[in-house]
């Protein structure tokens, strides 16, 4: 397969083998698999010949499944189409798991050696639900330590930026971003509790989604903050991910969070964005842009406007509050989630991340209701700041991937870089709206740069369709070199 | 009016003054004030002269307005009548509010010395939304400091139950209480944090609802545990507290617990309870009762089974933690709400109060999000117990009202009488579901009895509607003596 499909190769920065991938997306190899151009096996043996070609430089796994299982489950995929009994677009699609999710029989760490010899009983809901897709599950995706988004402890060796070796891909969702830009699978889960999905999906060019709160399931999901933490897809593409959301959504009673009937609103693959009212808040999402994010952001607007978009100026007074208010429920719930490893395992964890767990435990209770007080009154000004509009749009991140430990200033001055990675993501988190990051354009070193998209609760589907658009305009106008990915589509 | 009523006068106790009322509910009063058969100011003048009367003993009040700022409003009510500019069935009915509750231009103390000379300058919503129902305002109502349900300090005095003046009426709403069971006004508003709309209630024979978390606006209500707090209707009637609750409802973005579009289900007077499933819990609602209110319980439960209903037997496995988590919770969420008068008036506390709140400062954030986390895993174990039910019914109070500094024994031994008092009523707080409380019998000294009933979110008008056939049936066969006030409906 990977030799039929030789002719499709191109190049996405000239001499760098790890971004010389197949122009697979997930919508063009369902097109393929379906119309049978291409079977689940021949596509499983591509990833497989990726992975032995790539990995070992990227380092985007833990753990890649035994060949032979592989090859298995995509047999059965391409059984069922023979037979008729696929069981959707999604069937023969090989994905991969961050490893904080957990699945049965394979080996689950959270990216911690407290976990490093855990092997589940039992999938985690989404892991069933992409199974009973069809998907192919090729391994489990390294990602920071327990999935905190800003602790970069990395037990498991580092993960590589694909678009340059010396770049960092952000987490905690590592693996996963850099997987999907290596071309190494089509579609992989992450988790998001204060931006882990969407900082590697924008410092690898990739697309990531923070669902709305309640959507997806997190039974199976090692906790890190249980009022936080969300799972969400990530692919090359808007579609993809939409396709990867659609098959992980619903209610699930063993989520404390999941809500009944919980289903996100239709995405619509649009070409434009004609009659979508867009806002911008420039006050705080607006400022401390890096000159290079701060141009592409503009220019992706006037893109949107292009489009057919209306961009409409809002206001969101309190967002400057929200990493405080964030950093007062993680500290104190995650402190609680791992009261027992804690005891248990002292020894076992990274010195960054047990300094960070021992603090939890001295949050006061007063001031984390504070905190979720403020946090009550950011979902009435994020409702406020949606009302008559379709989605907000600000930049994912204020800064292009940094070398590994590099600091960064900021406009108020010096910052550390991880507290930057989070700055303007982690509102959805605290006000449960739906949050996507779509590359939407490049920066300094040729690096990739995302776009978020905020939406109404359970407006998942316009978030993705709007992501689309501005994923399509952007490649359309060479702003991204993903157009090697949506040749097909 | 009082003298052309005397006829309709029943004493419900012989030879009791305090229960010597006359046949007025909100339903038989709104209809004599529609036919004409009486006017808003006839009204009020009966109202004023059982004050005077009554008063002195009951100790319902704090602030009885202006006697000529009562009858203005009520002479208003009476004109919109003639000019047909009526403002709904309330209009012209005399209501009171809970002293915890905003007023512009009457003082607001909260049954507190630190807000003992606080005039507000704006109506909480609720003040707001009965005036403009046109219900006329006599004063303001008693409850213990700040509203604690378990904690009785009483820095305005005691106030009397009516059914004997040597029992308590149970807080903190006991002044609401008293007022309706004395007849000093026809309806009532009270908050319930844990138990304190249906402690009342259940100890003085009226009719209590905590409404469905997000239901009713608490704006403008001295706050206790913004996640607890709830601010519900008080009549003699279940029909009288629907139409209060009716006019009270709606959504307010200027409370953060208020709910969009959040309406009650419909009221409907039902006289029997047939194709209705009504919920028993055994466990723990079914466990160390006194033997009198377990009688009444029994024969309630066997009279609504004779009214049509099927009982049906659920559980709620961890329904004994609901006094924890509800401790863990309110706790610190006071001390919160408290810090700055806790500063700037620590001498106006009654003791038992400051050290509560004092105590509330060394919860630590982590039992705190354990405690939310055991009130998630209760609202899903309440859901489940309501999954094909209408209502679960359990006794409001293991006893009847005790009197003033009793202690009591529960099955398990030496219990403090004040946590039992809440021990049947927080969770549905903990839950967010509707309960209200409505008087089913008699017990020990001829006391009342409540029943509680508990409604999945939303259904306060069906919790409501079972409770008028439980009222109507317990009337009926000479269990409770309220027939007096349901002869005119």
């Amino acid at each position: 397969m990977w030799l039929d499909h030789a002719g499709d190769t191109a190049p996405s920065r000239a001499g760098d083998p790890l971004i010389d991938r197949p122009q697979f997306t997930i919508p063009t190899a369902a097109a393929d698999l379906d119309s049978g151009q291409l079977s689940a096996v021949e596509l499983a043996t591509t990833m497989l010949e990726r992975i032995a070609r790539f990995e070992a430089e990227v380092g985007a796994f833990i753990t890649v499944r035994r060949r032979d299982r592989i090859l298995a489950e995509a047999a059965a995929s391409d059984g069922r189409r023979r037979s008729g009994t696929t069981r959707g677009p999604l069937d023969g699609i090989p994905v991969a798991h961050k490893d904080n999710i957990a699945t049965a029989g394979i080996r689950t760490t959270a990216g911690s050696r407290v976990l490093r010899d855990w092997v589940p009983q039992e999938d985690a809901a989404v892991v069933t639900r992409l199974r009973d897709a069809g998907t192919v599950l090729i391994g489990k995706l390294k990602n920071y330590e327990f999935a905190h988004s800003a602790i970069d402890n990395q037990h498991f060796g580092r993960t590589v930026n694909p678009h340059d070796p010396d770049r960092v891909t952000g987490g905690s969702s590592s693996g996963s971003a850099a997987a999907l830009a290596a071309g190494v699978c089509l579609g992989a889960t992450g988790t998001d509790t204060g931006g882990s999905i969407r900082i590697p999906a924008s410092f690898t060019g990739v697309v990531g989604v923070k669902p709305t709160f309640g959507l997806i399931s997190r039974h199976g999901v090692v906790p890190t903050s249980w009022s936080l933490d969300t799972v969400g897809p990530m692919a090359l593409t808007a579609s993809g991910a939409s396709m990867l959301l659609t098959a992980m959504e619903g209610y699930d009673p063993r989520d404390p969070g999941s809500v009944r009937g919980a289903r996100a609103s239709e995405f619509v693959p649009r070409a434009d964005l004609a009659g979508l009212r867009v806002g911008v808040e420039r006050d705080y999402f607006g400022s401390g842009l890096e000159p290079d994010v701060q141009e592409v952001f503009d220019a992706t607007l006037a893109g949107m406007a292009t489009l057919g978009a209306e961009l409409v100026e809002v206001t969101i007074p309190n967002a400057a509050h929200s990493i405080a208010a964030e950093k007062a429920i993680v500290y104190p719930e995650a402190a609680a989630a791992h009261e027992q490893w804690l005891e248990e395992h002292f020894h076992d964890y990274g010195p960054r991340l047990r300094k960070a767990l021992l603090t939890g435990y001295f949050f006061r209770a007063v001031d984390y209701v504070r905190a979720q007080q403020v946090r009550r009154s950011l979902v009435e000004e994020v409702e406020t700041a949606l009302s008559g509009i379709d989605v907000i749009a600000t930049p994912a991140t204020p800064r292009v991937a940094p070398r590994p430990g590099e600091t960064m200033a900021d406009a108020a001055g010096a910052s550390h870089v991880l507290h930057e990675y989070i700055r303007l993501l982690v509102l959805p988190n605290l006000t449960g709206h739906p949050a996507a990051a779509v590359p939407c354009g490049r920066g300094n070193g040729g690096l990739p740069i995302g776009l978020q998209l905020i939406g109404k609760a359970f407006d998942d589907g316009k978030v993705l369709s709007v992501a689309h658009a501005v994923e399509r305009h952007a490649r359309a106008t060479g702003a991204t070199d993903l157009a090697a990915h949506s040749a097909r589509r």
